[in-house]
């Protein structure tokens, strides 16, 4: 006697992507509720069980839905507002502008709805995302009905939607609570880098996705530059660095992972890292070619990745399993290299593996979420199609089917797509909406392309990054009690430098524009002689950050900084600036350990104009805590040094000179 | 008062593509029959003409149509035939074979109808084609109406429409006849490759191209292992090779171009070469990555090609202008490496500037032909799109866009397809015919699957192509006088060696599966030691390819040979023979120089079965002609050794032996 079931899909290629990579046409596959309870031969399966429904699925191929292991799906909102730019002048002078002056809830919300449509049209069934607000994400992405990892990211910076990083963990917590067990969204951490999360938010991350058994998704060793710079300042790569963080006591999600040695792969895999791949991430911003062949020959889970599609500039995941294949071969010279039945593993089963939901998703098996598509490869340029191989037919999808060949999506046992329609989404309205939003960032950047950044980014891009740095000024009648207080060995002396500065301000009439510096450091030997010269142009913005009134201790965004290498006349013709301001100042600067914490102490005498001696106390920082800790241990350190901090000023040396 | 003309096409984002990248937004194209008489705003375009017909492009991009520098468009009905495979192995194993089975006149009518449906529905106006039967090709192209370059191949080895390259140059000059000065249709010749054409077979491609003044289509450093051959035989790389036999005379194409060095680029540019770079069929078959940045820096036109889609496996023309900008940064590791705008130039403007037709189409100017397409941005993974850089929409069509957003396609002035219908081509009726072909190639495979040449090639792949040789041997009853005539003095010996030679040759059931040989070859020194030994596998095909009757000289396809790394035992379980023979022969084989040909002469003793001493003489041919002074020379060349030439023998040595 046949069962009773609600679904049965039948008269289709049925790949269920399952370890023994079980074909069946024509097959069937069946369903009651979410959950896949049976698939096999249609002939089979139709005599074993009775539906509600039988769908037709009419010779198309019946397959798992596609796994996106990494993006940043409210970013759709921002494909393509700069390209063929070099990372810094991408990131700084376009995407944090306009994410520092855009990104809303409004605005996430927006973003995640294209972004789903186009993830549902590709034939993704899951995505694994990490962005800002990544509570809306959860929030819109169920109620589209899609399967999710929102991972909310944490770092040092402020971001849209965190002052700090201890607010971000807030939201994470509040996410947590709120999906912990969903149908459809797994909630999940992302501090967001290495080089962008110091050892505390590492920590704190960490343990959070262990507390709560959830995973935690990162960005690893994606450019040349970020492990090169791990090895210099922690004498080791990227990967042993986080893994001495104690990162992989999660479950932890890697992106990128395109600069990493075989000692490296081995960590991964013995620490049950998933690692997501994203080629034409890696490629269009030329951060490298991931040695894919190698970890996949290593057993590590990879998964295929769209990345963000401000950098990409689309979610077509066929064009991501292509590249992955192509890539592989290209990169090893052996055309057999990750052949297209691999790469459809890892779109799928591999790459829920990846996720750390292989459990759930990934394959048509007996127990799995029904998360299934359907492809029509009965198109002209999916014509002929030879089948003397049983691995054939992978080779069509991979090589030759498009996105557009998708006509079915089902998540968890509801269909989102059918014959190419969404009914869950007015994609009308959808386009209309997100062009108003386009049109509003092309007049916000018009207006910034005639600003100074820009032009500052436009001559040869800035070297830093913002970050963020409190400071404390004192008026001082005489430097030398002050000086011999530092030298008199209490103090650690890390480092102890002489410049002779001459400062030109420019001028610009726009407020918002701030204040170009180009500083001439002449560096003064013990001696008296100048050893060399260096010379930098620096961008002051117009806003201050933050300042604790009770302590007259400012908390600024350090700035904008590029080597000058053109000389005065040169700027002063580019910038065209409204006037100009002149400092020369003669500076003792120390870099000290006070308290376990490093600070730079300057000893400034003000030659032009002639404004007599300052004390100035700086420190970098990253958090909101550590920034009021910080602002306490200067007031101590100005007390310590013999001078009253009763009269600090918060002013720049141009805001005391006066414009 | 406004002109009178044919057709306006208004209402559209015009992008020229012309040297100054020219937009006009709104913006209309004026054409009168089949070409372009002017572009503009529409406002200025619409007071200065009246035509018979407007033609409303609402709102989407009207470009110049795209140019495909490289392909072999039949080819499409191989599509997917075999993947993941080493060259050799796809090549020899199943490209060649299914080639020599089905290649007709029809097969190519049919496999050009749908690779042109494929080509207009990826935007493309124009290729440049390179196959056999290559007049079957302009004849169906020109009927469906799209431009093309139709280069008929010439090669050293009999090819499906002809046994000798003469028969192949004679084909190319009935192709110059019919249309030389046909509107759509350019014929060119392509010699394969250096690798497959001697020099007598450059020359004559050469001298046909500039006496015709028609462009030389060719295959040039595709692989590393192209140009380690050629700098062995020739002491240089491919490209001053080629230059030396003259080929630049020609107005050359030169497909691939992917291991060339910087000399190689200055002369491939003064030289006014155009380049094919194709990017998927590269990272596909893993041949390697061209210098594509430097090579656009060095001033070369070169252009984006899909190869044939039996390697690569679709015609996607979006989907290779993608790869062509991902990978120019992705290699060189600079994200500003070739933009958006460069590729769409490359693919457009450049691509004809490659393929020596510049002046008739790839830009919206003045007196070229109308051949034009509109693409379709509206959609949803078009969305948002930014206009605050005039670069900004062609970063959209190269990063976002799809091959299915291409909404119209016009050829030399007439409609091929409108609103994505082509009512020239009945596409269903195509996809059914190829499928008819792809299921008789499937019994063909499949049946070959179970054959000796496919496990030969499953166990490690042959090392040689296919190459012919000419060969007569003699019964002889005293070998001493013959051995001293060789080393009388009188000829040149370019080389001596002496081999004990065991031979096993497994017979199976099949007639057509041939004979495998096991081949154990002791080299035998001076001193009548063996100095070493070597082992080889040799597939002896079924069938001989012609016998020249008044002669008895044996034309024969050379054997597919396989170093045999495993013992016999292994080989004799691996292929299961029916039977096995057993030769065991004592070889003195002599290379010399005779009568400015090179022959191999070998003084052999059957030992086992005793069979006394045989004079066998062999060389290498391809062609015809050759083949016949060949023979000839071998008559007199065992005439000149003072032996009858009256009874010769034409059989090898297990035909002698018997079955």
């Amino acid at each position: 006697m046949s069962k009773k079931t609600d679904l049965i899909l039948t008269n289709a290629i049925v790949l269920t992507m399952d370890k023994l990579l079980n074909q069946y046409d024509p097959g069937a596959v069946v369903i009651k509720d979410d959950t896949i309870i049976d698939a096999g031969f249609s002939i089979d399966i139709e005599n074993k069980y009775t539906a509600k429904t039988i769908f037709d699925c009419k010779g198309r191929v019946l397959m798992p839905g596609l796994i996106n292991t990494h993006t940043h799906i409210p970013m759709t909102l921002l494909r393509g507002l700069a390209d063929d730019l070099r990372l810094e002048v991408w990131l700084l002078g376009y995407i944090m502008p306009v994410e520092r002056e855009y990104v809303s809830k409004e605005f996430v919300k927006l973003g995640t709805k294209i972004g789903c449509a186009e993830l549902i049209r590709t034939g993704i069934t899951c995505f694994n995302d990490m962005y800002y607000f990544e509570e809306v994400v959860a929030k819109t992405t169920a109620e589209i009905g899609l399967r999710a990892i929102c991972s909310q990211t944490v770092l040092k910076f402020p971001t849209p939607d965190a002052h700090s990083y201890e607010e971000s963990i807030e939201l994470t917590r509040g996410l947590i609570e709120r999906y912990k067990n969903h149908p459809l969204i797994i909630p999940a951490v992302a501090p967001h880098a290495a080089y962008t999360c110091p050892p505390e938010i590492l920590k704190a991350c960490t343990d959070l996705a262990v507390e709560n058994d959830i995973p935690l998704h990162i960005h690893i060793s994606e450019t040349a530059e970020e492990v090169e710079n791990m090895r210099k300042q922690e004498g080791m790569p990227v990967v042993p660095y986080v893994k001495k963080q104690g990162l992989f006591k999660a479950k932890t999600i890697a992106a990128h992972c395109v600069h990493i040695d075989e000692g490296e792969m081995h960590t991964l895999e013995h620490s049950g890292v998933g690692v997501a791949h994203n080629p034409s991430s890696n490629l269009k911003l030329a951060s490298g070619l991931a040695p894919v062949k190698r970890m996949l020959e290593l057993g590590l889970n990879v998964g295929i990745g769209t990345d963000g599609t401000a950098s990409n500039n689309d979610l077509d995941f066929f064009e991501e399993i292509r590249l992955a294949t192509f890539l592989a071969k290209g990169t090893s010279g052996d055309p057999t290299a990750v052949p297209a039945v691999k790469t459809l593993e890892m779109a799928t089963r591999i790459g829920a593996e990846a996720l750390h939901i292989g459990n759930i998703t990934g394959s048509i098996e007996k127990g799995k979420r029904a998360d299934l598509i359907t492809i029509d490869l009965s198109t002209l340029h999916n014509s002929p199609h030879f089948r003397h191989n049983i691995n054939g037919i992978y080779s069509q999808i991979v090589y030759a089917s498009k996105s557009t060949d998708v006509n079915d999506v089902m998540v968890n046992g509801k269909w989102l797509m059918n014959d190419k329609a969404i009914p869950g989404l007015d994609e009308e309205d959808l386009i209309k909406q997100s062009q108003e939003y386009a049109k509003e960032i092309d007049i916000f950047i018009q207006k910034r392309e005639k600003s100074v950044i820009s032009k500052l980014i436009a001559i040869g891009g800035t070297t830093e990054e913002e970050s963020f740095e409190v400071q404390a000024k004192v008026s001082i009648k005489n430097p030398i009690p002050i000086i011999e207080k530092i030298e008199s060995g209490e103090l650690e002396i890390i480092r102890t430098r002489h410049y002779h500065e001459y400062d030109i301000y420019f001028n610009f009439a726009e407020e918002e524009d701030g204040n170009l510096r180009f500083r001439e450091d002449h560096f003064i030997e013990e001696d008296g002689t100048v050893s060399h010269v260096r010379s930098r142009l620096t961008l002051i913005g117009p806003s201050r950050e933050h300042q604790y009134p009770q302590k007259d201790v400012l908390l600024s965004r350090s700035r904008y900084l590029a080597p000058a290498g053109q000389s005065l006349r040169f700027y002063k013709e580019y910038f065209k600036p409204t006037g100009e301001i002149e400092i020369e100042k003669d500076r003792m600067r120390y870099l000290v350990n006070y308290e376990g914490e490093k600070f730079f102490i300057n000893i400034d005498e003000l030659i032009k104009p002639k404004l007599g001696y300052f004390l100035e106390i700086k420190a970098r920082t990253w958090s909101q805590i550590d920034a009021e800790e910080k602002s306490d241990l200067i007031i101590n350190l100005i007390e310590y040094l013999g001078v009253s901090a009763e009269e600090k000023i918060t002013k720049d040396y141009l805001e005391i000179v006066g414009r």
